[in-house]
């Protein structure tokens, strides 16, 4: 938990923690039977938006339409997710789907096409198939609640290879006003640091401008979503979205301050503890593994240096095998694209088990590999490389590299 | 084969087919028992040497010796290779068992230690046992003979998690005189194109100055060795030498006309041959996985286009399972960093089985997902992306991802 984590109250719940939201979670057997795949966000109050989104060439169909909607600045009222099929590399006629959706939901729940955004995840490369779309859009606006549950139905409705759903909430004070954030993601496979790496929904009650609201978001994921990777592909889907409808009555947040900060921290434990949460759940991973670069030259240094270790596969495997295999680690700083001295960077590894110092002054330090591997057996471990540059940190979350990485890819299709 | 292929003949052989050069490879027990670890490649007349190194930071003791050694143009004799220990992240402790090791060989050679190139693969950050590398030594000057055993017995000795040895050899014919370029390498993880990316020894008896022998290595590896890539993982220990001592008797090649040319496609073959056996041959891989992309805009996105594909480890996953998941190649395509348009890109599977149209006009043709699965099913799959955006072409190759690669690098060490 950082520093500014004091500062906010968790509490329990998702995109339903925050005043005046709605969501569900139906089965709309969109691609297999019998298990939820459509989710709803819904607030009545309009809201203002706020998006990333991949940085993918290839960009799927949901992604250009809700760009096109958030850069509008056209108040939103709804999100509709499908979790069977990715309407990525689908053409117009994917496009045309998208709009379709809009106008469904629209017609359901008595608001506007263009304050629908639209959200996929699946399948590249299948059409959407629009009745039963329309079909889930009728339950998901029958179903809608405030309740928390129904936020976890639809935390659930958005998993696809996610063995756990993906779910946060906070609560500030903000001019005397109780302003909740919540958010829910998924993401497991296809997910490395690039704009934005999975679909995640945050939603918050605070007054905030859409101008500020799209700066504070752009900025916090740099050092949040930004800097997970399961697998080094970047989707096409890669979508985030915080919608805020002004429920929680604090004076409006029109400029920066200390109201602005205060937001911001909840929304960058919430990013955070959501990014971190698709780390951990990694396609096939038994442990969630954190680099921390302390004392790097630059910032833009530190990150590169922290994603280059969660980014290797060789590193990821011995992770796996409970391996201090700390030259991996070396190895692959050395690659990053950062310039360093070997020489003077020391690797500590760090678990609830204990921290140990491993690398100094050019070679191994004489470390129990016995200690060492009962460290690393825990399911959260850490590798701090202290670079002994400047003053730049970074942090980045991966996992380790698996059989059942390989098995659910090798299949994912059939 | 590429058309330069038909100007060249192909012999059998590796770094003992060229006119003039020795080779030894002995079990020195420098990390296991039981395995030739050991190799030597040796010319009694005096080559001039050029090398290409790894581009990591952290660069293995034997890379930093190797270098002083090309750059400062002197004569070379010998190269000794241990594949036990990496000798990398050693400190000055690893330099000094560099020129311990080029002074035995000098010594049991009667050459000078600065004409000793020495490189090293195997586990990162253990010392070297001088000891059993001196007693090496010894074995290999006693072993050394011309034969195509001897180079044979050499590609053995410098194996890690190769599972087959890899040698090439071809002639040409320069100013009426045969000249021979053969060669050995080895790689199986930690490969990744950034510079040159394994350990490859190329000798060759053509006359060329050390100069032009330079830049044409370096051009070469551009097109063969930094196309390739197992893991994603650029080593601190890759290294390519190449030796030539001049023993064809040709025309010395001191300027750039048809004698170099020729000399460069020979070069070029070998270093292609030998690139294709270490992706082919990755830790873990049960096909060959070749990317060309063609009609790119200029040279250089065509090169990180088809990186891109064979890197992207979801697509490795599905080539390992005989799946057509033509989406992530698209998707890989999207993030490589080059842009282009996806509607306009046309994406084939060609192997030995076939050739089929899979995508086109921005989204998925009507195929048969049977015969893909066949076509993919062969040793050596290739997809084909025609960017249609301009005249430039280029080829990467790669492997699939298995569960073996994750058993072999989840317990290296153990």
């Amino acid at each position: 938990m950082t520093e500014d984590a004091k500062m906010v109250n968790w509490i329990a719940g998702g995109v339903t923690a925050a005043a005046g939201f709605m969501a569900a979670g139906v089965a709309a057997g969109v691609k297999y039977e019998g298990r939820k795949d459509m989710a709803l966000v819904y607030s009545e109050a309009p809201c203002v938006a706020a998006g990333v989104f991949t940085s993918n060439v290839v960009k799927a169909a949901p992604v250009l339409w809700d760009q096109e909607v958030v850069d509008s600045g056209r108040d939103v009222h709804a999100v509709i997710v499908n979790s069977g099929i990715a309407n990525a590399c689908t053409g117009k006629q994917g496009f045309a789907c998208c709009r379709e959706t809009a106008a469904a939901a629209a017609e359901a729940l008595g608001i506007c096409e263009d304050s629908v955004l639209v959200a996929s995840t699946g399948v590249i490369g299948m059409q959407i198939p629009m009745d039963k779309i329309k079909a889930g859009v009728g339950l998901l606006a029958g179903a809608k609640a405030d309740s928390l549950q129904a936020g976890a139905d639809a935390a659930h409705a958005i998993m696809t290879t996610d063995t756990v759903s993906k779910e946060a909430a906070v609560t500030v004070e903000i001019g005397g006003q109780t302003v909740t954030v919540g958010g829910m993601c998924k993401g497991s496979g296809m997910i490395h640091p690039n704009m934005c790496t999975m679909l995640a929904f945050v939603t918050t009650d605070v007054r905030i401008t859409k101008e500020l609201l799209q700066e504070a978001v752009r900025r916090d994921v740099q050092d949040t979503f930004n800097m997970i990777s399961v697998d080094g592909d970047t989707s096409t889907n890669d979508t985030l979205l915080v919608l805020a409808n002004g429920q929680a009555g604090n004076p409006l947040i029109a400029e920066k301050g200390e109201d602005y900060d205060t937001f911001c921290r909840a929304l960058h434990e919430i990013h955070q503890t959501l990014a971190k949460k698709i780390a951990g759940d990694g396609e096939g991973a038994t442990a969630l593994f954190e680099a921390k670069v302390i004392h790097a030259a630059n910032r833009e240094d530190a990150r590169l240096l922290a994603r280059s270790v969660i980014c290797s596969s060789l590193t990821k495997a011995a992770i796996f095998g409970h391996d201090a295999n700390w030259g991996r680690i070396l190895c692959a700083l050395g690659y990053s694209g950062a310039v360093f001295d070997p020489e003077k960077v020391e690797l500590h590894f760090e678990s609830r088990a204990g921290k140990m110092l491993i690398y100094r002054d050019g070679q191994a330090v004489d470390y129990s590999e016995a200690e060492a591997t009962k460290l690393l057996s825990e399911p959260e471990v850490t590798v701090i490389a202290d670079m002994k540059m400047g003053e730049a940190t970074a942090t980045a979350w991966g996992c380790d590299l698996s059989y059942d990485y390989v098995k659910i890819n090798a299949d994912y299709r059939s």
